[in-house]
C-alpha cells in the first residue's frame, strides 16, 4: 500500500486525467510521509525526481511540519529554484530557515529576476542583506532595483529581461536577431519595438511575426495602440487592465517613458488570485497571514485581533440591550425575539456589503453611481423589509398571542433592513473614498451595526408602544 | 463641462496613465449620458468610435437602463461582436432584447467560437433556436457542438480553431505553413504537433519556434510533457492547472485522445475571476445573479431566498431562548449578555469557514489532512476561547457584580468557540465530500449554528448553576 514505487506508477507522468489533474493524490503525500518515517531516503529522492516542480512545491506544502523539514533537508544540496518560486509564503519561511541563508542565496541566483524579488522580499531585513551580499554583483543589482519599487507595484511584478528591437527593422532582421542572441529570455509572447531612446512605440504578437514574410517592415505590422504600464502602477490596476483587455504581456515604462521590463499574464494570474483572497479574508475578518499551513499559535494570534474588535462591537450591542433591561424584565418575549432581529439585519447587511465590495473591485461601483447604488440598496432593503415584516409579524402574533408585539417587531425589521442596505453599501464606498480597502469594513463589523440599530429600534419601540 | 469633445481629449487614446488605466472616467460616462439626453447623436457616435471595445462594453454597462437602451439602439446597425463578447451577463440580456434576435444572429456570426457559445448559452431556449437557425451551417455546427459540452466544462471554454502541424515537419515547413494559410486563427501562443490520428504529441512555444533555425526538426525542440485537458474537465480544474503550471495555452482532447480545441489563458483568467466571485457570493448568501446591474425586483427576489433560510435558522435560535424564558425572567442580565455570546461564536465560525473554503479551493485542504485541520481549528478555538473567556468573564463580573455569572459566560464562550472551530472547518469538508460547493455552507448558516449552541449552553448553564 505505502510503497512509493506503486504510487509513482499511479502518478500520471505525461498527461492529466480526470480530477487529479496537476494535483498530487493524497495517497502519494501519505506514501512519501511514510517513506520518510522509515528512512527510505533513496526512494523519496527518486520519486521527487519524477515530479513537476509545481508538484514538488505542493508536496512540501502538504507534508506535516517535521516531515516537511526532513524532505527539504534531503533536497537541500541541490534545491530547485523553480520549486522555491512556487512555495506558499507561510511555508517559504520555514524552508528558508531549514536551508540556511547561504543555500538560499544560491537558489535565488538561479531564479528569474521577478521570482527572485518575490522570495527576497519575504525575508527579514538582516536576512535580505546576507542573501544579497552572497550574490554576484549583477544579480544583486537586478534584485535591489526590483526591491526599490513600492510593494505591490508593477515594478515588483515585472520581469526585467525584455525582447525589444528597433522599429525600423524588418521581420527577417528580428527573426535573425532572436535566433542569434544566445542569452535571450525564453519567456516572451510579444515582440516590442523601441525608438532610439528605448521608448516603446509598438508591439507585435509572436504569432503575427511568424505569419509575416521576412521582407516586411516591423512597423508595418505593429500595433501602435500600446498599453504601457507605469512602473509605479498598483498591481491591482495591472490585473484589472490585463483582464479587461485580454492581454498576454504588457510593456512597463519608467518616468522617462523608457521600456524597463515586461509583465506577463502568468504573474498577473497570481495577482488576481491574491487580490481576491485578500477581499475574501478581509470580509471575514481574518488576517491574510491566516493560512492552513500557519502554526497554531500564529493562527490564534491573528484571529484574536479581530475577535477582540468584534467583542467591543458586541459590547456596544449588549449596552443597548442593557438600557432596556426594565422593558425585558416586563416582557421576556422580547429577549426571545432578539436573535431574529439580529439575524435578519446581519444577513441583509452582509449580502449588501459583499455585492458592493465586489462591484468596487470590478470598477462597476464608482463615485458617479454611488448615490444611485445606495439608493437602490435602500429600496431593496425596504421591499424585503416589508416582506419579512409581514411574515415575522404574523409568526410572532401566532406564537405569543400578542398582536401589538407582532407590529413592533415588523416595524423593527423594516427599519433594520433599510439600515442594512444603507450601511452595507455606503460604508465600503466611504472607506474607498478615504483610501482604505473597502473590504476592511468586514461582515462582522457591519453585523454589529445592525445589531445595535436593530436592538435599539426593537426594544425602544417595545418600551414606547407596549408597556 | 458636459461637451463630449472635451471628454474625448481627456480620454487617453494610446496610453494608460495613472489610476484611470483601462477604465472610463466617470466624467466620460456622465457626458455620454447628457449627450444622449440632448440628442447629440453624432457626437456620441464619434466618441464611441474612439474607444476600445472593452471600453464601449464598460460604457454600456455603466449607463442607467434607459440611456443604455438608447445607446445600444444607436449602435445596433453595426454592433461590434467584440463589444458583445465583453458584456456582463446581466446587461447582455437587455442588449439582446434591444437588438432583436436577427441582429444578434448577425453579431454572433462575427465572433470566435468560444465567445459565440458564451453569448448563445445565455439565451432562452426558443431564442437560441431562432439565433442558431439564422446562422450559416458551419457557424451553427461549431456553436451547437460547443453547447453540447456540459456547462462549465473545458469544451465550453475552448476555442475550436487550433494551429497544429505534423510532428515530422521542420521549423521551416511550419513557418511556411503558417505564412501561407490564410484563415488561420490569429490568437495562438503555442504550436501543437500531432500524429496522423490528430492526437497531440508535443508542443512548442512560439518563442522557441522563432529562435530555432529553419532546418531543425520540430520534434527535436518540442516538449513532450503535454498537459492535455479532457474536453469534459470542469473549468475550475482547468483554472487550477493553468495557475499551478503557469500555462499560456493547453490542448483539449476528446475521448479518443484527439486534439479538438485549445484553451488560452485569457479565458482562464475570466474563469478564475468567476469562481472566486462564486465563492465570495455564496459565503455571503447572495445569489450569483445578484449584480450591481440587476434590476431592483430581481435583487429583492434573489436576496429574499437567503433571508428566508436564515429566518428559519434564527427561528431555531429564538426557540432555544424560548426554552429558557423562565431563567431570563429571573435574571435579565442573561438577555443583555446574549449578543456577546452570539458575536464571539459567529465571528470565530466565519473566520474558520473562510479559511477552510479557501484552502479547499486551493487544494490545500484534502481528505488526507482534513482530520488534522479540524483538530487544529478546535485547538485554535479552545485557545482563543480561554483568552476571551477570561476577558469577558472579568468584564461581566465587574459589570453585574456577579462572579458566578462571569464564570457561566466564560464557560459558554469556551464551548462556543470550540464548536465554531469544529463546525467552521468540518462543515465545508463534509459538503465537499458530498459533492456540494463548500461555500454554500454560508457564513450566516454557520452563525445560526453557533447562535443555537451558544444560547443553549449559556442559558442552560445559567439555569443549572445560578438559579
Amino acid at each position: 500500500m505505502a510503497d512509493l514505487p506503486t504510487e509513482t506508477e499511479e502518478q500520471p507522468e505525461t498527461e492529466i486525467s480526470g480530477s487529479a489533474a496537476g494535483h498530487l493524490p493524497d495517497a502519494a503525500v501519505r506514501a512519501v510521509s511514510e517513506a520518510l518515517d522509515e528512512n527510505r531516503i533513496d526512494e523519496v529522492r527518486d520519486y521527487v525526481e519524477f515530479l513537476h516542480h509545481a508538484e514538488v512545491a505542493d508536496l512540501i506544502e502538504r507534508l506535516p511540519g517535521d516531515k516537511r523539514d526532513r524532505l527539504v533537508g534531503l533536497l537541500s544540496d541541490d534545491f530547485d529554484p523553480n520549486v522555491m518560486a512556487e512555495l506558499d509564503e507561510t511555508v517559504l519561511d520555514g524552508v528558508v530557515d531549514r536551508l540556511g541563508l547561504d543555500q538560499v542565496a544560491q537558489v535565488v541566483a538561479g531564479m528569474d529576476s521577478d521570482d527572485a524579488v518575490d522570495v527576497v522580499e519575504e525575508l527579514e531585513d538582516h536576512e535580505q542583506r546576507e542573501v544579497l551580499d552572497a550574490l554576484s554583483e549583477s544579480d544583486r543589482t537586478l534584485i535591489e532595483e526590483g526591491l526599490s519599487y513600492p510593494e505591490d507595484s508593477a515594478g515588483r511584478l515585472m520581469q526585467r529581461e525584455t525582447v525589444a528591437v528597433p522599429s525600423h527593422w524588418t521581420v527577417g532582421q528580428a527573426i535573425d536577431y532572436m535566433r542569434e542572441t544566445e542569452d535571450l529570455t525564453t519567456h516572451f509572447f510579444d515582440l516590442y519595438l523601441v525608438d532610439p531612446r528605448h521608448q516603446p512605440v509598438g508591439t507585435i504578437p509572436l504569432s503575427r511575426v511568424l505569419r509575416t514574410q521576412r521582407h516586411v517592415a516591423l512597423n508595418a505590422i505593429m500595433s501602435a495602440e500600446l498599453r504601457k504600464i507605469p512602473v509605479t502602477m498598483d498591481q491591482e490596476e495591472v490585473a484589472f487592465l490585463f483582464r479587461q483587455r485580454d492581454l498576454i504581456s504588457a510593456p512597463v515604462i519608467d518616468g522617462s517613458n523608457r521600456l524597463v521590463g515586461v509583465i506577463t499574464v502568468d504573474d498577473v494570474v497570481d495577482v488576481i488570485h491574491e487580490e481576491h483572497e485578500e477581499d475574501i479574508m478581509r470580509l471575514a475578518g481574518v488576517g491574510e497571514e491566516d493560512d492552513l499551513y500557519a502554526a497554531i499559535w500564529a493562527t490564534v494570534r491573528s484571529r484574536s485581533t479581530w475577535l477582540f474588535i468584534h467583542l467591543i462591537a458586541a459590547g456596544a450591542a449588549a449596552a443597548v440591550v442593557g438600557i432596556f433591561r426594565g422593558t425585558i424584565e416586563q416582557m421576556v418575549a422580547l429577549a426571545i425575539l432578539m436573535p431574529v432581529v439580529a439575524a435578519m439585519g446581519g444577513t441583509a447587511s452582509v449580502q449588501t456589503l459583499t455585492v458592493a465590495v465586489r462591484a468596487i473591485a470590478m470598477r462597476e461601483l464608482t463615485p458617479a453611481n454611488a448615490f444611485r447604488t445606495v439608493g437602490k440598496e435602500i429600496i431593496v432593503g425596504f421591499a424585503n423589509g416589508i416582506l419579512f415584516a409581514v411574515m415575522i409579524g404574523l409568526a410572532t402574533w401566532a406564537w405569543f398571542g400578542n398582536l401589538e408585539l407582532g407590529g413592533v417587531i415588523a416595524l423593527a425589521i423594516i427599519i433594520n433592513l433599510v439600515v442594512a442596505g444603507l450601511a452595507g453599501s455606503a460604508l465600503p464606498v466611504v472607506l474607498q473614498r478615504m483610501g482604505f480597502d473597502p473590504a476592511v469594513a468586514g461582515s462582522a463589523l457591519l453585523t454589529s451595526i445592525t445589531d445595535v440599530v436593530g436592538f435599539y429600534v426593537f426594544l425602544g419601540l417595545a418600551a414606547l408602544l407596549l408597556l
